[in-house]
């Protein structure tokens, strides 16, 4: 009997999801979710990783081939460390690989969660038959992965491909990361959110759909608000989602500097406004790339995965990691 | 009798050079320099190319593993075809490596020059046993290259690492490239020049050495100028090569999360100054990396092969790309 079982885990701040594939597809044979929130300390995070792996796995884990964990924040590959999971909890140099390897008795591989949805839309999803790709998650945050020449790009200690966290104006806003002016701090759905408030706290936007979906509460905006009255079609939320698009394509020209794809994925909650956000990045791009060699072939699409890209991604490292 | 030599060639506006290597060292056994200038066409161009490596290489042409150019331009290394080669008249989209294979009889491997000396700093200079390198040279322009995991980061056409073209300031100088406010545009040996320039015809530095040195001609002021004075001491020159180090250091901090190397290696002209230039670059990427994980195990350092990188280099693709 070979191992012919690939375990997917994403570990959230909220929910531990895991799914069991095999090589032949990215749609699992079996999926499960536990609550991650209310864990009681370090030992009990891992405790419910193991619970969720063992729900969706065979109860012979000799069929396991290995375990990938997709973990949100800097996770060093090469030594099995997390070295910082910012939504769990005491989640600081954790020893991850190491400890679920003895807990389980298989391989166990981990990956930062945006680096490894970048690892499954290219195996299984929009990136599927390209060698060089770039992935872009735009939520909360903005992060990221890179497949260069068929291979994950991870850096020395697995934290390359930080593309949220490209400076695009040193006089920009103040970043999640604590420095100013990289790209997340204009496109975000957190910058996009703020922008808009600001807007509005100006006398910008009276009569937009924004401001009554909030009923005039200006701190209820929300990039989902703005996106969805930019949906219907209201000009202020157009406008707003248009710049972050621009600012977006512009950063995306220097990464295509950095990177040359031949595909630019998008994924996460804001690029779920499709072209109102993608038509001014591909402006932008095509308006600050240095050539147009960098971008002629290459498309800026939406991901095909969905939610799933991290839990997919996941089970894919398992299968670049274990001899087929 | 194996095949165990393998030639580097350079090839450069000014002139073509050639080296013939063996896998021990980096020390060529032969070395030749043939001008380019003058030559009538492409095809003249191809016969000084091919004079060169004849010069270098042992009669027996067998003997040859094969032959690596490093080429001044955009050049797509998996098709064997120079983009555009801008100081040598009429070399667009030229199929190099078919021709000089037809001519030769030999393996023929081309790559760009910046991403060669990368490669050659890599293998046999300042970046030895590192798997993870940042590469800038730093002249007239500001050009680069990446190891990522043992291995040359090219991108699906070769034209990934365009170090120099990372925008840092939407509202910043003209580029070389005709783009806005890209690292080039601020801290190449052209940029410190022009921004000399400037400062002097403000009024400033009306007292400095950089003045003197040109007899008070401003327009004779070169970013060699204002090397030479900064290194006397002069604090009107020292002050501009530290504006340039410092938002060097801020893109570099960007390469950071890009790429995360664990070394950076500055060549070219401008990087002679050494200290002068680099101590500021190095507070800067310590003042805007968003993690000391990127600059603690990360030393910024000179490069060690100065002006023969790419020559070097070249010979190391061979090496690269012919089994052992």
């Amino acid at each position: 009997m070979t191992a012919s079982y690939f375990i997917g885990v994403d570990l959230g701040g909220t929910n531990v999801r895991a799914a069991r594939f095999t090589r032949q597809s990215h749609t699992p044979e079996a999926k499960t979710k536990i609550p991650t929130e209310g864990a009681r300390g370090v030992d009990h995070v891992y405790g419910r990783i193991e619970a969720a792996i063992r729900e969706v796995a065979p109860s012979d884990l000799a069929q396991v081939a290995g375990v990938g964990i997709a973990v949100p924040g800097p996770t060093d590959p090469y030594a099995g460390v997390v070295m910082k999971a910012p939504n769990i909890p005491d989640w600081i140099n954790i020893p991850l690989r190491q400890v679920m390897r003895s807990r389980l008795g298989r391989p166990v591989f981990i990956g930062n969660d945006a680096n490894l949805a970048a690892l499954g839309e290219w195996k299984f999803g929009a990136g599927r038959g390209h060698t060089d790709v770039l992935y872009l998650t735009i939520s909360t945050g903005i992060g990221g992965g890179v497949i260069s020449g068929n291979r994950l790009l991870l850096g020395v200690r697995g934290l390359a491909a930080e593309v949220g966290h490209m400076q695009v104006d040193p006089r920009g806003p103040l970043c999640g990361c604590g420095q100013l002016g990289h790209i997340e701090s204009f496109a975000s759905g957190t910058a996009i959110a703020k922008t808009a408030q600001a807007s509005l706290r100006d006398g910008q936007g009276e009569d937009s759909q924004v401001l009554k979906l909030v009923d005039g509460d200006i701190s209820r905006v929300t990039s989902a608000v703005v996106g969805q009255a930019a949906q219907a079609g209201d000009g202020f939320a157009c406008d707003l989602i248009a710049e972050a698009g621009t600012m977006l394509g512009q950063a995306v020209a220097s990464m295509l500097h950095a990177y040359n794809p031949s595909i630019v994925i998008f994924g996460g909650g804001v690029s779920m406004l499709g072209d109102l956000l993608l038509e001014p990045t591909r402006r932008a791009v095509r308006r600050y790339a240095m050539s147009e060699a960098y971008w002629k072939d290459c498309p800026l699409v939406l991901a095909a995965l969905g939610d799933d890209a991290g839990l997919v991604g996941a089970g894919a490292l398992v299968m670049e990691e274990t001899p087929q």
